[in-house]
């Protein structure tokens, strides 16, 4: 018999204001971004300037820091890894990636360069703790198509992550093109063919549509802490709008942060909807919520609250919804203490979000 | 003996695949609009142009026509609250309201207009079926402070209801000014004094930031579906960020369709804000999950969702929730039919919702 | 397009004060009683006694009469499930059974006739329908295990269904055992054998240890409605005590009525054992989470109240967790009206309580 | 500005496995039992004996004796208290307490001189920490009535604690009477008359009623882990179909364990009823239901688990629930720590069960 069920001598103690954590091991996180050393030399927004400096953000400089430092550390991501109790980490390129690459030419070697990089520095170095999601030029959507072919058959990635709208020609007189656009079906016909879920991960909206910057008032942290999630909810409800879904129905998007608050409002945005002209506000055919239940899935990235998972669980169905950190923008012991800890989920609710869904959609196993 | 609590008989019954509602009587509702004969003959915004053929809102016309019938018929509207249980309704002017006036004079003189005719028409006429929240012309703070004063202590109004960002100036070269901004503390010092809340209405995006227009492919009503409340919430982050409830802590804001999803985000924002620099992103002294827990009232106006609502009232109490409709753009049958059946929020939290929040905190009686 | 998402024409609408619901179509029903053509010739407890007349239970006498008639009205029965949406039905013979006849020779006889019967009656003549668990005579569990193998092998059943404790000897002098007992070792043995799920169905607890009976103040119907399911839940409990998932951990049991509100006391039960001196309380070596969590099953047989089963998922997970009615003692029609319009559970979720689970659990489909 | 909200430096760290709670203090407790110094003297059930050796329960002996140990500490009990955040607790005599004594006039005597005895060593000494129930011999209702009034108007008594029925006779030849009978009611007359709530409070049913015990196969404290909550629960469903409710609609009871599983049950409950002979089941006019949200407060001793609380608060309502741990036979620590950290409950629904439901009811202060 196994006596450790069994409270021995006492149930009097003396409290030192903590709880230990059953920790879970053999997590699985999927929104986790890597740096690239590739970057420096070109013209475009580099990847640190996201961190620190992008337009002022006021960043704690030591945090900013500390942060630029980890994105290229392996050992001490490995490290953090085991001490949180995941297994397994899909890595990809940080944002905004190529997507903030102007130059068509340059997104397009940039993207090449990068998934070569994720793959040897990750997947072959780590096999059993890396995956990575590649990045491809949406710049040019054939481009796109024929790199995401390559890193998927060749590189073994898991999927493409992608951050947002596209900025295409120069930093003075560029275009922002979304994922919803004629031009990137050649993109969305390869993803169906290869069967690979797409990350869309936030980037700040484009510069005229900055909602808390409104007269200037506020800075980018602001901005950061609501607008990010507001540009990638809209941009995930064009996808559903342009019919992507009816002529695809089995592409799969990942959203991160409990899809971006789709599963809070999307009742309402069908009702809203339905009020209107059939046919005037796109061309798909069925409700945002069956898109959102059929189409999506959603990462716990950057979330530690228990309202807001059992909101994404009720919604989109636990097989649906998967545990993520965003390192380095989030701490991996803070996200697992949080998790691993958390009451009202259920035991075999939580392990379908902390690895068995992840196992089920890409094929892989978290020991 | 009450022997209606028998069945007597069968239980066996042939069913007509449909469920009868016990009607809750005496709901109090707070986001309806009302519409105003004064303002065909201004060169602004009309306030049915937010209905039908602004900006090319593809609404169903039977649809539109419809809503624009229904704004100035109070009968037909107190049908309605009847057939619906709704014993009482604080009334407001609809969007975009004066806040859409370009020109000051205008704007302050329409705001005095349409006070008086809301009370004129509901509180005067149905003193036991309407309140109103004043509106005022906030493209002149002070200007505004003196009509909200008049509007409370003359007329009795309940609060004021303010529709998003004020357009300063003409229609072709205009200012916009959000309610956080240094030129509008008059007006909060009023509010403060008065001890009044100020409902927070949502309203398109200045046509800069228009998300999902991105590149013109999808029309308003996509917009309205979502943008208005990422709009809106953007709104109520900038007061929170501004230090105002920390210079007025007793000023209650309400937002309607479950606080525009803040509850889901609240905790994520603050997380993304404690990592940047003390004081760069705003003089506020709190967490913004304090403020939404101290200086905010959630309605359930447009929303028909247990989750949505149960997350609402998680994060914010259930003394902070309240139901509404959002008559005539929303149907009260269909709105008291959700409510009153649903389950999952216990008799005492739906008296609460239904009622009791809004007596207390309006000083009213809805029988 | 599909134009069906769209509202024409107006919002507004006259009441009926009831909603119609959305009827989920193929759903599978597990506490489905049959009675017997077979019983009236024994001198033991009759199936009708335990409708009208047992023990001086004052129902409602055309309650009795109808609920009576419709346990062998297959006509009956399939109209009220096509009104329900339930696809397939599981029968079993109905409380006391096989485990009140008194005599054990008696009751063997009986097992195998009622078997054959339910076979005939409802498998036979409606194969894409029903399904039955069998009945056997615990009285002589090596008899019982002979006739579950019979039942399962030659029969097709998909189980076995016993009602609590059996009693053996004669009206005047018997003793009563319990399942956890010894002497049904080889009965579990078959069980695991055959990998076949045991449906633990509530009868009334020995007279000796009724608990609302306490002064003779209330009748059996207040007993049934509470003292039923606590029997059962003690029943459980004894099984978990007894080590027997320890020595048969694939053993599945089946409870209704939501696990008989061990869900909502389980982790109370653990805290309470571990404070004992280990062996003392059984032989058992996990915790009784454990066993719920891992050899339990639950249905909603007569369970219409959203956070009884959202509590009950929450413990034993949403794939251990199915709809039933326990019909003709419960209405179809109102258990199917309720669970299909429930909100709260989610799309995904309620599918796999409506007929996933089961289909998977039983090898069945239901159209 | 309180830059306490900020993290300075890094998002990464080491995980101890631990998280820091953040303790509330002023919690308000209400199961919590004393013993007390007459008992040794008296030929009936022992305190002691509840907890060591009573029919054989095998507690871990160390664990026994640390209870015992603790019954009477009150320096222990206060530094435990201080070390969990419980401000103010209600104290009471442990089970069986004067519920156990069988000789009518030492139950007399023996309430009396316990009453006085809670008051000297707990109200008078610590006033700002303690107040206690009144223990009444209800072996003589009237006299209970008399002493129950003593305690409440001389001795601040905040209501009575009752475990239960009463033993009534001798030890060889008792009888049990329950609160629901004919005899009680001079009690509740005072009860209603004094307007004090009544903790009813578990005790081991009638050694010929317990169930666990079937055939003497597994022991007491298996039973003490399910079976003292069905007989309360059952002994609280007397009480409604009593009709006590009905004669005194103000009487509030208060039930430990989240109310004993009826939350859960309650609902089947009364659909069970209502298929019964209006009066036949007892002479009650409404709903269990009802009574369960009116008339019933329910404290959170023993249970440390999210869905059941939630479940608790969706029947009975947040203003209905208290905090509560049955403190020494639980530790302070331990629910403290479990309370003060579990999310899912929301901040103002923990300050409602945490003190500001206990405020309100009892009429007392918690800093």
């Amino acid at each position: 018999m196994d006596t450790s069920l069994y409270i021995n001598g006492t149930l009097d103690r003396y409290t030192n204001g903590s709880v230990s954590i059953p920790r879970m091991f053999g997590k699985i996180a999927l929104e986790e971004a890597v740096g690239s050393t590739l970057w420096d030399a070109y013209q475009t927004l580099p990847v640190t300037a996201q961190v620190a400096g992008y337009k002022g953000v006021p960043f704690d400089d030591s945090i900013g820091a500390d942060i630029i430092s980890r994105l290229n550390n392996v050992p001490a991501r490995i490290t953090s890894m085991d001490q949180s109790g995941i297994g397994y980490v899909i890595v990809s390129l940080t944002s905004p990636g190529i997507e903030g690459v102007f130059d068509t030419a340059n997104a397009t070697r940039l993207a090449t360069a990068s998934n070569d990089e994720m793959y040897k520095n990750y997947v072959q170095a780590y096999p059993d703790r890396f995956g990575f999601f590649a990045t491809v030029p949406m710049q040019d959507p054939e481009a796109a198509a024929t790199e995401l072919e390559r890193a998927v058959t060749q590189l073994g990635a898991k999927g493409v992550l992608i951050n947002g709208y596209s900025q295409i020609g120069s930093a003075d007189n560029y275009t922002v093109q979304y994922l919803d656009e004629k031009a990137c079906d050649p993109f969305w016909k390869k993803v169906d063919e290869l069967n690979v879920p797409v990350y869309l991960h936030p980037r700040p909206p484009p510069p005229s549509q900055q909602l808390l910057y409104g007269n200037g008032a506020y800075p980018m942290l602001a901005h950061a802490a609501y607008g990010f999630g507001a540009e990638t909810a809209g941009h995930a409800l064009r996808l559903m709008l342009s019919g992507l879904f009816d002529r695809y129905p089995n592409v799969q998007i990942i959203l991160g942060h409990c899809a971006e608050s789709l599963p809070f409002l999307i009742h309402r945005i069908d009702t809203r909807l339905a009020i209107g002209v059939p046919g005037a506000d796109g061309p798909y055919n069925k409700t945002m919520k069956h898109y959102l239940q059929n189409n999506f899935y959603a990462t716990l990235a950057g979330i530690r609250r228990l309202s807001t998972v059992r909101d994404t669980i009720e919604e989109m169905g636990e097989d649906r919804v998967m545990f993520s950190v965003d390192y380095p923008y989030e701490s991996n012991e803070d996200a697992a203490d949080w998790f691993d800890y958390v009451e009202g989920l259920g035991v075999a609710t939580k392990e379908k979000l902390a690895w068995r869904n992840a196992e089920r959609i890409f094929n892989v196993t978290s020991g």
